[in-house]
C-alpha cells in the first residue's frame, strides 16, 4: 500500500495561474497544512536566480526557502523545482537539512545534457534528485532508453514521465513506465506528472494505483487541479480516492480547509479546468497556451480555433510564446480572407 | 467492438442548465448532427404531459417529436424519457416508426411499482423500454436482484445503473453489473449513467469499455458534459477515446461543431462541472442540488458549506427543494449563533 505517495504541486505548478504571488503568509500556512494533512511530498515552487519578486512562490536561493518549513518534517518531504534555463548549477549550495530535501530538474528533449550537469551538481551537493523530462511521450521507445540509462548513471531519487500537455493514455504511461523499470535499479521512485485537457488526469493516477509493481511510485497533483490550461489532478480527489480504496492517510478536512482558505479565493478570479479549446491542442499535440494566448485577445469559436491550430508547424507545437499566437492569427486571418 | 454503443443525452439531461430552451430550430439540428456524428442512441428530451412551453426539449406528446427525427433512422435509435411523476401511462400512444424508438422511464425507489406499470404500458404499445432505476447505489444486492428480476418479467430493452449523484467508484458500478448480468437474459443490454461529482465519469466510461461480457452495454454521455451540478460524461472525451483505442468510428468534426454552434454559447452564460462543493454533497451522499441552491442565494465558503451538510437527515439527502436548503440553512446560522 505504502508505495503508493502523492506529491501536492500547487505552489509551483499552481502558480501559473497567479503569477506566484500566493503571499509569504499563504505560502507558510499552505505548506503547514499541506504536510499536517499528510501529504509525501511538497513541492514549494520554483528555483529561479534572476526572479527578485518578493512574496511568491519563485525563490533565487536554496536558504530563503528554510524559513517556510516545519522545523520536525515527519514522514513528508519538501522539494523546489529547477528548470535548467533558470537555475545554474554555480547556484546550487550544498544541502543543510534545515531547507528543502530535493529539487526536481525539468528540462525539454534539446536541453537533455545541460539538464545532465545540473542533476549532477545537485547529487553531488547532497539532495534527493527528481527528474522530470517534459513531454515524455515526444521520445521514441528507444530514446527514453536511452535518457534512462544516462540518468540512472548519477543515482536519481526518482525519475518522472511527464504530460506536460494531456494528451497521455494510460497505455502509454504504462509504455513509459516499463522503461524505466526495466532500467532503473529498484530504489528509484517512478513519478507521473499530467494534465487535464483530456480529463484524463485521475484515471491516470487511479490506474497507476493498480501498477503491479514493488517499486515506490509518486503521483503528482494541486489543490482544485490549480494549473495552467486544463490543469492537474486534483489533490482532494486523489487524497479521498486514496483513503477510500487503499486505507485512511490523508486529512481531507484540512485540504478541504486549504481550498476555502486560499484556493477558493484565487478561482474566484482566475479561471482553469478543462475545456474543448484544449481537447484541440491536447488532440493535436500542441501546448496548451495555443488557446490561452487565442483567446485572451480574440473571439474565436471553436470550430475556428480548430482551423487555426492546424497551421502551426510541427517543430513549433510545443514552442508556444504570445508573440508566435498573434503572428500565426494575422497569418491564418489573411489565408482565410484571400479564399473568399 | 461493437457491443459498446454510446447515447447522448445533452437535450434530455443537458436540460436542466437551460430550462431546455434549445429552440426548435437547434433542436432538429442537434439531433441531425448527433445521428450524422454517429451517436448510436440520441436522447431528445423529456415527455411531460403538462408541460406546455413550446420550443423546448420537453415534449407533451410522443406525436409532436416526429418532425425533429430525420426521416431515414440508420443505425441510430431515438428515444426520449419519461419520469414516472410526469407522463401518465394513459398518454402512451402506440409505436408507428414515425416518432421515437424508445422510452426511457426514471423513477426513485418508492416509485417502483408505479414505474412498473408505465414500463409495461410502454413495452405493450411497442417502443423499446429503457428502465432507469435512479441512485442505484441505495438499492441493498438482494434489493436490486429482486427488482432487476421484477424488470426482467417485462422484457425490457435495456436496464441501466445509474449514479444519480456522482459517488459510484468503478467498483460499484461492477457490483450492480454483475447482479444485472446474472439476472438479465443476454439480450437485454446494460446502461451506465454517471456524474462528475468527483470527476468519476470518464474513468468510469473507460472501465465499462473494459469489461469481459457478450452483452451490450450503452454509456450515457452530453456535449461538454452539459448537465447538473458537475455534469456528466462528455460526448466529445468518449466518443474521441472510443475511437482511438477500439477504432474509428464517431465523427469528431461533427462533435466539435455542435459545440461550437450551440453548448459554447449556452456555456458562456451559465456554468456547469465540477467543483469542490459538489465533492462535498457527493461525500455526504446528498443531491448536488443542496450546493448549487444554497449558493444562488448565499456566500458560503467551502469549510461553512462541508459544515452545513452535516446538518442534513438521512432521509432528506435524496430529496432537495429550494424551501428545504433555505429553512435548514436559518436553521443552521441559529445553531451556529447559538453556540457563540
Amino acid at each position: 500500500m505504502d508505495r503508493y505517495r502523492l506529491l501536492d504541486c500547487t505552489l509551483r505548478d499552481g502558480g501559473y495561474i497567479n503569477n506566484w504571488e500566493f503571499g509569504s503568509v499563504a505560502i507558510k500556512d499552505m505548506i503547514m497544512k499541506l504536510y499536517e494533512a499528510k501529504l509525501d511530498y511538497i513541492e514549494v515552487g520554483y528555483l529561479n536566480s534572476t526572479h527578485t519578486k518578493a512574496e511568491t512562490a519563485i525563490y533565487q536561493t536554496i536558504e530563503e526557502i528554510q524559513h517556510y518549513l516545519p522545523m520536525d518534517k515527519g514522514n513528508s518531504s519538501f522539494l523546489a523545482m529547477a528548470d535548467v534555463g533558470q537555475f545554474p548549477k554555480e547556484n546550487v549550495t550544498p544541502y543543510t537539512g534545515n531547507s528543502i530535501d530535493a529539487i526536481r530538474v525539468v528540462f525539454y528533449k534539446h536541453q537533455f545534457e545541460q539538464a545532465l550537469e545540473l542533476c549532477k551538481v545537485i547529487k553531488d551537493n547532497g539532495y534527493k534528485l527528481f527528474v522530470q523530462p517534459m513531454v515524455t511521450i515526444d521520445y521514441s521507445i528507444d530514446e527514453f532508453t536511452q535518457l534512462s540509462r544516462r540518468i540512472s548513471e548519477i543515482e536519481p531519487y526518482a525519475v518522472a514521465i511527464v504530460d506536460s500537455f494531456g494528451y497521455m493514455l494510460k497505455e502509454d504511461f504504462r509504455k513509459y513506465f516499463k522503461i524505466l523499470d526495466n532500467v532503473l535499479p529498484i530504489n528509484v521512485k517512478v513519478g507521473f506528472h499530467s494534465h487535464n485537457n483530456m480529463e484524463l488526469a485521475f484515471l491516470t493516477a487511479q490506474d497507476v494505483l493498480e501498477y503491479n509493481t514493488k517499486r515506490d511510485l509518486v503521483i503528482d497533483c494541486s489543490l482544485y487541479g490549480m494549473g495552467r490550461g486544463a490543469g492537474n489532478l486534483n489533490t482532494e480527489l486523489i487524497t479521498n480516492y486514496y483513503n477510500m480504496t487503499l486505507g485512511h492517510k490523508y486529512n481531507l478536512k484540512l485540504i478541504m480547509k486549504l481550498l476555502s482558505e486560499y484556493i477558493m479565493p484565487i478561482r474566484a478570479v482566475h479561471k482553469w479546468g478543462y475545456s474543448p479549446y484544449l481537447l484541440i491542442t491536447s488532440l493535436n499535440r500542441c501546448h496548451p497556451n495555443f488557446a490561452s494566448y487565442l483567446l485572451d485577445k480574440h473571439d474565436v469559436t471553436l470550430e475556428v480555433f480548430n482551423e487555426y491550430i492546424q497551421l502551426i508547424p510541427e517543430e513549433r507545437k510545443t514552442k508556444c510564446t504570445k508573440e508566435y499566437v498573434e503572428e500565426l492569427y494575422t497569418q491564418f486571418l489573411s489565408t482565410k480572407q484571400s479564399k473568399l
